[in-house]
């Protein structure tokens, strides 16, 4: 093999890793399709991140787990864990912290009242209001609060979507 | 009331809003917990960002949304929309796309080869490799890559967390 070879051989973006077993060998299976099944924040100072979100009713689980925290939040898991060590995990250059990341994360609510109450405890556990909720173009009500790290969290109600009690949403074909 | 009054009154993170309605006057109601019902991510070429997620196995709902994007994506809906319309609509300023946002959404997987399926999928659908996937300190496994916008996926398998049909996650106590 030449070097030149060998450096294509490290280029290959995804070699078959340690998880590449027998399963393998008998050819491609399908693969499922993609879901979300835990959202990671990274964050700046841990200890307040999680006072932060117990504020807002999330209780913090797996507790043996040391530096990283994990909630239950409606039907996904939210972790928190500070940005420079979850860059690192990523292989990313960690970038500047509390700039628009391009991302939101929804908390739908039942009605109006609720994105309010939301909205309102969220500032008073230390959130940053971005955008006082009003009536949207689509049918809605909405505003947004960034939590300390500058994340963007759009608080919504939305007639149109079918809210879950876990605050799972069900959408129109 | 002074104009200093007048400002203050303008500085009230969030008035009662149009959603502020009779229930109010009934006394604090207690909010529930915060919850992820829905996840949008900003992108500079929807019609782009579609096609790669549909690469991934998704099928986007309620087409007729223009504009926008929405796809069921196990427990929560991801949801698609143009960087810099997602900053206008959360008041912030759109920043700078492509670096890391501070953000890492997982997909978690039953097997190690599935992490491993997935990865090569998402890199031939034009995602961009970030880390391999690797045994990692809690004893799982997992890879990053990044969507078409830089957005990082984490696709893990992590036999300490039950992980539903759907990708919901059972965390332990």
């Amino acid at each position: 093999m030449t070097s030149a070879a060998a450096m294509d051989e490290d280029r290959v973006p995804f070699p078959a890793g340690e998880g590449a077993g027998r399963e393998r060998c008998a050819g491609p299976r399908p693969v499922p399709p993609l879901h979300v099944s835990l959202i990671t924040l990274g964050v700046a100072d841990l200890r307040h991140s999680i006072l932060f979100y117990e504020a807002l009713g999330l209780q913090r689980r797996v507790r043996k787990a040391e530096g990283v925290a994990f909630f239950v939040a409606g039907p996904v898991v939210l972790s928190l864990y500070p940005r420079h060590e979850l860059a690192a995990d990523a292989g990313v250059v960690p970038g500047r912290a509390g700039q628009f990341g391009g991302v939101a994360l929804a908390c739908n609510r039942a009605s109006r009242a609720e994105v309010d109450a939301t909205l309102i405890r969220a500032v008073a556990a230390g959130g940053r209001a971005l955008r006082p909720a009003q009536a949207t173009f689509w049918g809605g009500y909405s505003g947004y609060v960034a939590d300390p790290d500058g994340h963007a969290w759009e608080i919504a109600h939305n007639p149109g979507f079918l809210l879950g009690p876990d605050g799972r949403l069900t959408l129109p074909e």
